[in-house]
């Protein structure tokens, strides 16, 4: 956590308040001038939509204010937006790159995005419309439509004009080179292009090993290959090879960080990530299901408590040992989730190594449950000493009990997410809820046979 | 799951083993050449390491070794290094950048880093011994000491000369500049370079705002800086402001992903993530410390759950619904929990809304609580109705248990985070055992008192 800058920001918005207190807008104005609009829009955070569009009015220049609102979170951009005159809200958008647009006017409300696409410029709104038909995760959703290419025929002097042209181009690494059908054929990175003579052809200096990928090709492949390669970004084509824009790596990086998120959440049950607090109506219901399929285990467990009720009675300290034996179960497999759910994700695990890392889990499974069980069976022995001459076989029982339920969970834990992934469904919806409820089933009903067995 | 990768990998690993036992080196070396290193390394995967050692010899070029090496996983590169000759290893690592080279030493046992650093010319192990002298999870630990930089009264074209000259350079997208005393002054982007005429000077278009890091910066916000400005690399000044290096974005991409698998490993309490299978050992102890505090926690529990035997015997069917309810306020703790810790390393949650955040968590965790608690409570009375005129009493005691029991969880997981975050300590060490293990003993004690005061 890097406080220093937190605090930073918050002198930073201290410093805002009382300018906005005092209308010094010519400061505000500079400020805004001289700062990196993502500073900017981090201290934005700190004030109320009101203020936000006030700090917004001091300044008259569209890509500034375009530049600050694309570096807001989406929501609290979209937010922003909606509370501007749509003729003020289109001049800023047209000045943001097309991918921004795009995240933006998803965001906001149907009939509102409908509005300002109208009131755009014909061929603005045509790109805008092209991209909002891509899923927002595929390539052609998180793609930049704004690329360099160049004909396979020009000169690199040509190629350095081209650059030197391209002012609206935001960030670029690499020219693409296209044919006659604007169909991608080979790649020059920008390094070449200051080390080569200038009246060399782009086609005898290109690379003609272009990675590209298809506008459909999900985001997170996107971001895999970039990140195997070492990409600063990558081109995307249509069904005909058509060069059609550009994933660059920062857009890769919100890939990556928001995938690990999905996946973190969907581990723990907790479905789609509220992206803001304003409505508990959809937080609920994003957390509702899993904790329904919970509840439903938790009955089955009930029931089986309830047909062993003689054995509890008989020996009721045994009841004090269920949420014992089935929290280490459950945190175990916990354990085991999240190592086989973040290795597959990140590739360290591969899923035709399937039983190897079964295996291992349930290896590690078993030598956590000897040494847990141990202990608990000891402390099982020492309950029922005074009570009953059974004290010894309880002890055992209790030991044994652990010992499986561990067991079982590392196996379950482990085997759910692998299972999933070879049927090439997402791992991660093998998620906590699921295995320690079913850890806890099978632990309960194994905890009860094994003391029916030993007494 | 990109599946297609995978089975294309499959197959080409089997291409490899068909060539292998042919023994047809001409074939493999030309694979081996014009292959992407990457993908041979995602291939290597697939051999034992005395066929890996094999493929690696089939070719005598040792950048092209280097480049495999560098792409496999750091265990197995460590592994290969070790069973190769100190002479071709040192040769091997001389043709790596200096931060895979401190990566790969790093990875090795003590005495065999040695072997290889004395072995190693002068010069390079010189850089390499200042460089393992950096935390590895700083910016001097994963910068690369290889950058471009130049004289602010440098022309234009001696710049570009300097382009043209760096081969070993690897990756590099900014050019910086120093003064007479090599501290950093300025940056010019490789654009401003290509589009500049030849006579004009460093000085006068380079951009003098350049944003850098110390040296000992902790990784994770140079990740942050970087991810912020959309930097693709980020130069490093040490004490004095002297430029010592630069972490390019494919390192802050690691980072990132390294980061997250940390965060969730923490939070399912399995502590470090084990990098290999090799040592079962090592995986117990890391897992171990976490389970021994669920352990005494639910000891606890037991302990409290005994006190109320009396109850217990009384109404027998009591001790089912003990794990529903700790399994329900487990579980929506674990989604707060996921939340706030994700939401906080990711900036969508400011530690300064820290009541806002908790507030709106307990929200949840009361409607989500009223919603299962009634329906819980529904169960609970129609169990206990042939047997007992409380039922009734016995029901609203279940239900009220589980709204208190959900609400508190959801308390407890998003206020720890928070509260951590708030000392300037990792949130991510409220972990998942910790707050399962207190919520079962709050939400235990509730229900008995609970039912206590309903009959």
């Amino acid at each position: 956590m890097d406080i220093t800058q937190q605090n930073k920001n918050y002198r930073y918005a201290n410093t805002f308040r009382r300018l906005l207190r005092r209308n010094a807008r010519p400061n505000i104005r500079k400020i805004l001038s001289r700062t990196h609009p993502a500073d900017i829009a981090n201290i934005f955070a700190f004030f109320p939509l009101d203020d936000k569009i006030t700090l917004l009015n001091c300044t008259n220049d569209n890509e500034i204010r375009a530049e600050i609102i694309t570096n807001l979170q989406l929501h609290n951009a979209a937010e922003l937006i909606s509370r501007l005159e749509t003729k003020l809200a289109v001049d800023i958008i047209c000045e943001m790159s097309g991918d921004d647009q795009a995240d933006l006017l998803g965001e906001l409300d149907e009939a509102h995005a409908a509005e300002i696409i109208a009131a755009m410029p014909v061929e603005e709104s045509r790109d805008l419309e092209n991209l909002l038909n891509y899923h927002e995760k595929s390539a052609g959703g998180i793609m930049n439509p704004d690329v360099l290419a160049i004909h396979s025929d020009s000169t690199i002097a040509e190629a350095i004009k081209t650059v030197q042209e391209a002012t609206d181009v935001d960030m670029f690494f690499y020219l693409y080179v296209v044919d006659e059908n604007k169909s991608l054929i080979g790649v020059l990175s920008l390094r070449h292009l200051v080390t080569s003579k200038p009246n060399i052809l782009v086609k005898n200096i290109m690379n003609p090993n272009v990675v590209s990928v298809r506008t459909d090709e999900d985001q997170e492949d996107v971001a895999r290959l970039v990140t195997r390669y070492d990409f600063l970004a990558i081109p995307v084509v249509d069904d005909t090879n058509t060069l059609v824009g550009a994933v660059s790596v920062d857009d890769v990086i919100d890939v990556i960080s928001e995938e690990a998120t999905e996946d973190i959440l969907k581990m723990a049950g907790a479905g789609d990530a509220p992206t803001d607090y304003s409505s508990l109506m959809k937080q609920t219901l994003s957390r509702l299901p899993w904790l329904f399929a919970a509840l439903l285990g938790g009955l089955v467990v009930a029931l089986i408590i309830n047909y062993f009720n003689d054995t509890l009675i008989k020996f009721i300290a045994l009841a004090g040992f269920i949420p014992v034996i089935s929290g280490m179960a459950g945190n175990v497999g916990t354990q085991s989730l999240a190592i086989v759910v973040r290795g597959l994700a990140t590739r360290r695990i591969n899923v035709r190594q399937i039983w190897k890392v079964i295996g291992n889990e349930i290896l590690v499974g078993m030598v956590l449950g000897l040494i847990y069980g141990v202990l608990l069976g000891a402390v099982g022995y020492w309950q029922f000493l005074g009570n009953t001459p059974l004290a010894i076989n309880l002890g055992i029982a209790i030991g044994i009990s652990t010992i499986s339920a561990m067991t079982i969970s590392t196996l379950l834990a482990a085997g759910m997410p692998l299972f999933f992934a070879k049927l090439n469904i997402d791992p991660a919806v093998a998620t906590g809820p699921f295995v320690t409820t079913t850890t806890d089933i099978i632990g309960v009903t194994a905890y009860f046979l094994i003391v029916n067995v030993m007494i």
